[in-house]
């Protein structure tokens, strides 16, 4: 196991109801905040009255910042920070999923910092010394944002998407109420399980020896996505499903499961290059990508898909080949199963963009650490995936 | 899955050599600081004079509160308290296991309180609005207090062993150095490993439904605990198994189990009723107690009992009560393979005493959630114990 530093601070309030702590939450930093939200579906689930009502019954003023893209864009965190500037604003609240949580981040992230916000996501993000506080109120299960100190940008104009990490910006408090998750269409809640079944593979594969108890953990975290996966797709308001789900992506990403060990994170590495070329949501390319990537580097580290057989998925088959490709082929089912397409000609990629996409995915350098893959590699495991 | 509210603010240094992070941890809180150590097991390991020597270091002036007895007293958290008064103390750093913590704890509620601390253990927790922050080195992994906001201590002078707990008793950091146990007697490692396991059972076993993550998760800490106690016993140098069974006591108590469902905690009820008519070690009562309770209450839950034998032992018999005893047994089998003894009258209690044991756990109510016990319940138990 290797030495690390634990510190999650982000309050989470849980269950039916929670948002009633909102109020609360916000007092204690602010009575006057920037209230960020995404395209309006806050507004057709009432969710919207619900929190301007919380906000000027605990006579909190607020600046609204809304129409927050999927992928949020820099052009919104700039504005963010102007509107923030302009009415003295000193609390960041976002209400939605991951992209609005991230562009509330950035927000906070770029309002201390002097040059343009973009320079953090250029390698400055240990530059930040101070941020606004930021909290929560999530709409849907995926990233986990909610629990971390993650922020992913794009930027619109030079078509980058890059991310910052910092333990400031993780929010100060997060509401978690799985009843809002309920109205999340099929597609979105079978991405959000993808996503979080895919944060965890890229912290539990790892060459790190003597990460047991993390293993462990991250299989509990897998082992709840496909029980639940599943029974939120055929009943989406099912309380215990849409509840478990949250909780996971949430743990799946808020460093519990990385703390003294190494992590991988290649598939991440390629998916962002194959989506900054393409239009596709993040853990289409992510479920597609995830067997390729799965069946190259196992050679490499056959033990590790032995492990993830047998923990995960509970085959018992004996020779060891077999038992890891039996692992492999049930995660492809379990995405199929959810909905997802199996390989990147289905979503429209072209043949003859790969090379660039290989070279764009490795332009930093190599990625993972299971095998490390340099541009041949990855231009391998697209094609298998083709 | 019930609703909850999550709060783990504690920062956690972990790994060989982490003891670095003391000096600058304590300088964001305090320049003078009380000691708080036990029984001179660290002045023979040279952990005294290295702790001493990063206080001088770092211009740390502080008052040293030694002796602290396996169950702490409450004369030592009242002499605690006269000495950050007498020297306006503002830090209590506790090195040690958890009855110091425990210790610091106690001192650190107390500080603020106005009349004696013990009134704060007799019922009067919740009236706790500011405590001195608290920081500690631990040296045994057992009691999780390093991560949480609970404190146990014993009043002398009245026979009482009473507990506290608030989320601002919560350490400010904890110091966790596997390399630091590895000096930990056999016996005393093996009750470490107990009490985990213990603590887990008593929040795995729960009437919440839809509890599954949290399930999964309690599993990864039994998992671990039964794949390294055996290891830390015959290789106590082990490194990984040591950290392992260190990180793994800390997440077993800092809440992360509990958060969404009921507990039982009746095996320990029933074990603290025990250890304060005899002096034996808690979890030496825990070990014999835990497999009586199980049999005990099987036939009101055994659907949980099947879920432990099959997903914590492997068992796969489609008998469902066979099941479920092939997992009680397999428990106990476990703990005698740590060199517990398996019943009360090898401990010395005195069988003409059950009748008052029963009825002193009971004292105060009935006990448990997955069955409710009253005095007539635990006498069953403790006769199938004896």
């Amino acid at each position: 196991m290797l030495n690390f530093d634990y510190n999650i601070q982000t309050v989470i309030h849980f269950g039916k109801g929670k948002v009633s702590e909102l109020g609360p939450e916000l007092r204690k930093h602010s009575s006057n905040i920037l209230f960020v939200y995404g395209q309006g579906s806050i507004k057709k689930t009432g969710l919207y009255d619900q929190i301007t009502g919380i906000l000027n019954e605990h006579n909190i003023s607020f600046q609204e910042l809304s129409g927050i893209k999927p992928n949020p864009h820099i052009s919104s965190v700039r504005t963010g920070i102007q509107l923030c500037n302009d009415y003295e604003l000193d609390f960041v609240l976002a209400v939605g999923g991951g992209s609005v949580i991230d562009c509330a981040k950035a927000i906070a992230a770029g309002y201390y910092w002097n040059e343009d916000v973009w320079d953090l996501f250029l390698g400055k993000e240990h530059e930040i010394k101070k941020t606004l506080p930021v909290g929560s109120v999530l709409t849907i299960s995926a990233t986990g944002s909610e629990m971390n100190g993650n922020a992913v940008i794009t930027n619109e104009y030079s078509k980058d998407k890059l991310g910052i990490h910092h333990d400031l910006l993780r929010p100060q408090f997060s509401i978690l109420d799985p009843t809002f998750t309920f109205s999340v269409p099929k597609k979105q809640t079978a991405a959000g399980i993808v996503d979080t079944f895919s944060h965890v593979l890229e912290q539990y594969f790892s060459k790190t020896t003597g990460a047991f108890v993390q293993n462990r953990l991250s299989e509990a975290i897998l082992k709840t996505c496909i029980h639940y996966g599943p029974i939120a797709l055929t009943h989406p308001t099912d309380y215990d499903a849409r509840a478990n789900l949250m909780w996971s992506s949430s743990l799946a990403l808020n460093k519990l499961l990385t703390y003294g060990k190494q992590t991988d994170w290649a598939t991440h590495g390629i998916e962002h290059a194959v989506s900054a070329l393409y239009d596709i949501t993040h853990a289409v390319g992510l479920a597609i990508l995830t067997p390729s990537w799965m069946k190259y580097v196992l050679d490499d580290s056959r033990e590790l898909f032995e492990m993830y057989a047998k923990n995960v998925w509970g085959y018992t088959e004996k020779d060891p080949y077999v038992l890891a490709m039996k692992g492999i082929n049930k995660t492809k089912d379990f995405f199929v199963s959810l909905g997802m397409p199996t390989k990147l000609s289905e979503v429209g990629v072209k043949k003859e963009n790969l090379s660039e996409i290989a070279e764009k995915a490795t332009l930093l350098g190599s990625l993972g650490s299971v095998k490390k893959l340099d541009s041949t590699d990855v231009l391998c495991i697209l094609n298998d995936a083709y």
